[in-house]
């Protein structure tokens, strides 16, 4: 390729910045030209950061979220209830839900969502080790906390068919409640949420 | 701060990475998590990269362009048109305008704009040292290739009357033509431009 900046330094930095999703050759040089204006100390720290990061998370081997060591602290947490385990999709969704403050439990992460169109079958997500997970014992319910879209729908679909047959005495299974978001303005929530918040309907308490 | 993602390597990763203009936190969480998903060579490339560049790069000493030596290999370069210089704001301006290939002579970069709202006065820029280049001698023309927005024209006015008045037998000063882009239909031309390109009118050639 032709050298584009007339320096090779740049030009690798722009390369690799590039790379990452949604970053194009015109941000990536913006980017680089924004680190260069800024003290080194900035781009040593952005650097060993991100390398640092790398060498240094590997995935639980219980739940396979991140973990800096070989169970991470969510499972290790003995004041946690342990006979709550959450499914969700990715390493965000454990972030947000830890973020309500509202569920005191395990987490159990598949690492992606069945999706026939990408290609991606129950095979390729933690599936099966979930399965061994409820298997083993001791779980009282499996909350499927899945994205409420075709591929959060089959994947749940699928797991509660696999956890019923392969599980025997299989605990509760649930999944996310579905409404009408809190704050929004009913005229603006979509027909499909209204219409299902309705037949969802709760006790007024 | 209290510690949002339970691993302090992601965490001073998605730090560093918000940092970067444009890039909030949920943005730099993306970024962090789909460098953990890909192989460790791709992030310490991408960390020795920005290291590597902030460290090498400096700024030329003659046109401020960056460069990894002294003088940088345009300015060092004898057989282009050492009597031009092409004053522009920023560094990614000379990469485009290299990218035209229809200028062989030399840069000066500005480093910015005269903005009297953002409190960038004419000593906050590189000015001061294109007078001196210039009233060095030997320079035939200077083509002022500023952004035709109120700042690049109010940079452009404050160096050409610097100019004038510093430098006896002051060289040519241009600035770029302006008119309707080429590719662009008439109709979607924004009236300035039109009217313009209408006064600016050339001879058919």
């Amino acid at each position: 390729m032709e050298q584009e900046f007339r320096s090779s330094l740049l030009e690798s930095a722009v390369n690799e910045l590039s790379r990452l999703p949604g970053v194009g050759r015109k941000t990536a040089l913006r980017l680089a030209l924004y680190l260069l204006r800024r003290d080194v100390a900035e781009s040593d720290a952005l650097g060993n950061a991100i390398i640092n990061m790398r060498h240094g998370i590997r995935y639980c081997s219980v739940c396979h979220n991140i973990s800096e060591t070989e169970v991470c602290d969510i499972c290790a947490n003995t004041s946690r209830d342990r006979r709550l385990i959450c499914v969700v999709e990715n390493v965000k969704d454990v972030v947000c839900i830890e973020h309500t403050a509202s569920y005191s439990g395990l987490y159990h992460v598949l690492g992606g969502l069945i999706s026939p169109i990408d290609g991606i079958g129950p095979g390729d997500i933690e599936i099966d080790s979930l399965i061994n997970r409820v298997a083993a014992g001791g779980i009282s319910e499996v909350i499927l906390a899945l994205s409420p879209t075709m591929d959060g729908d089959t994947t749940a679909f699928y797991i509660n068919r696999r956890l019923r047959s392969a599980v025997a005495d299989c605990p509760t299974i649930s999944r996310l409640a579905r409404g009408v978001a809190v704050g929004n303005e009913l005229e603006y929530t979509d027909e499909l949420t209204l219409g299902r918040s309705i037949v969802d309907r709760r006790p007024f308490e």
